[in-house]
């Protein structure tokens, strides 16, 4: 099998889980699946160590988050560690971390994937992977399909086309990249069973993706030659600093995925989620006997279906609620109900408008 | 008309308002009500400043809430602070107080009341207390009447006997005494005109009170004529010390009202409430067009007839939620429906029988 590396890619504004998350604790430093007290993204790199050793992992994330990154990775090597001096969507982080490994190994796979899902299913998780890399091998790109599970709206689909010639079993080619679709088309969709989740989990060889880009994202594959002169030379990161902000804003999907002629799908049914909000963290976490998902010493009557979350020492009373969140921290506390766990949004808006960054 | 002193009576155990109110911190000491900044106890005192200034307020409250009672009513004479070694209800607090009045007037009319009540027109409640103190000069105890706005089941009630003769007008023998009523009693109360709340609030000249617990009190009766004597050999401490917690256990309503021939009543209609729970903060709160009392940084979004208290500094967001009470503290947090407030004995009770006294 090739040598594989997995690119992390790990920015998030912090917004969607505030207030527990913040912009320089955003999601993935957050343990709000699984066990409860592992940080996503150290958990995303452990569920590849049986692909890629933390040797070969490369986390790409904004400069002010690199302390907190090294903090959640205290075994990443600093070389692995990408830090972008501006967020530019995706495909500049791809391409950038793609150039990256290949100078290291230039017949290397790579994942790439985000710091902050969730996978419930691991060992088939990294059988799907291993099929990925597989495929991606002789010279596809692939991306991984997950098997819907309810008629997400939030959600890109993949529709899935013909088997693919000469790949492992189950691997089809992309027929269509699909927008979010409205609630009738997304019933159809989980109905039919010919549409999966896009979870944007790509595999490819890194020569292939840096002639994908060369071909449709030719200012990306000139910033990018020129930070491989630079990295050879010794300079990478003055190179890095003055182009990266200049690229553009284009996201791997859009740039790469959904322009080359052919993309292998590999369909994988590992219970995966994107932990979308505070609605995530009660779907994925422990629940008590009254469906409560408790990470505080709280007090429940009369109480069932709430996520409450407070930090240590504090101690909350919550008489005759039902399928509320409530997040405390020392200086801001957030009550909504679950179904509206969407709304968080609003009050960082609100906050952000009062000038009350401090809390964000 | 009669030197009037006001007898103030400020125990409390700190549950009903609980995580704000705390045992060290109960309900008067809180600003519930009103301006939402001065205590409740604070409150009081001035309610009756024009017929008792300061210097003939008495305050009776547990030793340990004497710090935080100076502190609230800074002006209150050292020896106008009365502190029980122990709680024993309300009939040796007031039998106690009464002797300590009359020794410095033996004329003197005493109105006692709790530390702890609101009253929205407080001009109507002076006019009442000026009828009861003239009423109560001529030898009558005197109860104050308070004209019902609801069919309150949580209040015992005064049914109006005849006119008093001699009295002011509108004065009345109270017929009987009536515990707390159930609901459909409540309702013919409230639509008979012929039941008035019970506040607790209480006009009578010392010596009358006096002879009134001498003749239904003896053991209480005796205690503070020794009292009394110790007083006078400047030894009054150390007798309450050692006998005021070996005494009965009643309250005023019953060990001496409900037991004199004649009560009189005065009738108010002056927006009394005992601001029994954090509903009553809510009903007597400054509320802005949503229906929320705010005394919080708060974010607000589709969110109605919400209560919100939080510390200073501290964000609160409240998104699509209603009728809640949030009560944020550095250490303890509550979230209750409004309509069940009193479930919150609960929640102390809970944190109580877990030894985390720290918090109540």
């Amino acid at each position: 099998m090739a040598t594989v590396y997995t690119v992390i890619m790990a920015g998030g504004s912090g917004t969607r889980f505030w207030p527990l998350s913040r912009k320089l604790n955003p999601k993935q430093f957050l343990a709000l699946a699984g066990d409860g007290t592992t940080p996503m993204i150290t958990a995303t790199a452990r569920r590849v160590a049986s692909l890629s050793p933390i040797e070969r992992v490369l986390v790409v994330t904004r400069a002010d988050l690199a302390d907190a990154t090294r903090a959640a990775l205290p075994d990443l090597p600093a070389e692995n560690l990408l830090l972008e001096p501006a967020g530019r969507n995706t495909a500049p982080c791809v391409a950038w971390a793609t150039a990256t490994v290949q100078r290291r190994d230039p017949q290397a796979v790579i994942v790439v994937l985000a710091a902050d899902a969730f996978i419930a299913d691991e060992p088939a998780f990294v059988r799907a992977l291993e099929t990925a890399v597989a495929t991606a091998t002789t010279g596809s790109i692939v991306t991984l399909g997950i098997t819907p599970t309810r008629p997400e709206t939030g959600y890109g689909y993949l529709h899935l086309g013909d088997a693919l010639p000469g790949a492992p079993e189950g691997v089809r080619r992309v027929g269509a990249f699909v927008e979010k679709p409205d609630a009738p088309r997304a019933k159809e969709f989980l109905a039919g069973g010919l549409h999966l989740w896009n979870a944007g989990i790509f595999v490819f060889r890194a020569d292939v993706m840096r002639a994908a880009v060369r071909e449709h994202l030719g200012p990306i594959a000139d910033a990018v030659d020129a930070f491989d002169r630079a990295a050879l030379a010794g300079d990478e990161a003055r190179a890095v600093a003055s182009v990266y902000p200049q690229l553009p804003n284009v996201s791997v999907d859009y740039g790469v995925m959904e322009k080359v002629a052919e993309v292998a799908v590999v369909p994988a049914d590992c219970g995966w989620s994107d932990v979308g909000s505070w609605q995530a963290s009660w779907e994925l976490g422990a629940r008590d006997d009254a469906q409560n998902v408790v990470r505080a010493e709280a007090v429940l009557s009369d109480a069932t279906g709430n996520v409450v979350l407070a930090p240590a020492g504090k101690v909350v009373a919550l008489l005759g609620v039902h399928d509320l969140v409530v997040v405390d921290t020392p200086d801001a506390l957030l009550v909504v109900p679950r179904e509206r766990a969407q709304d968080v949004k609003k009050a960082v808006d609100a906050l952000a408008a009062r000038g009350r960054t401090d809390v964000l």
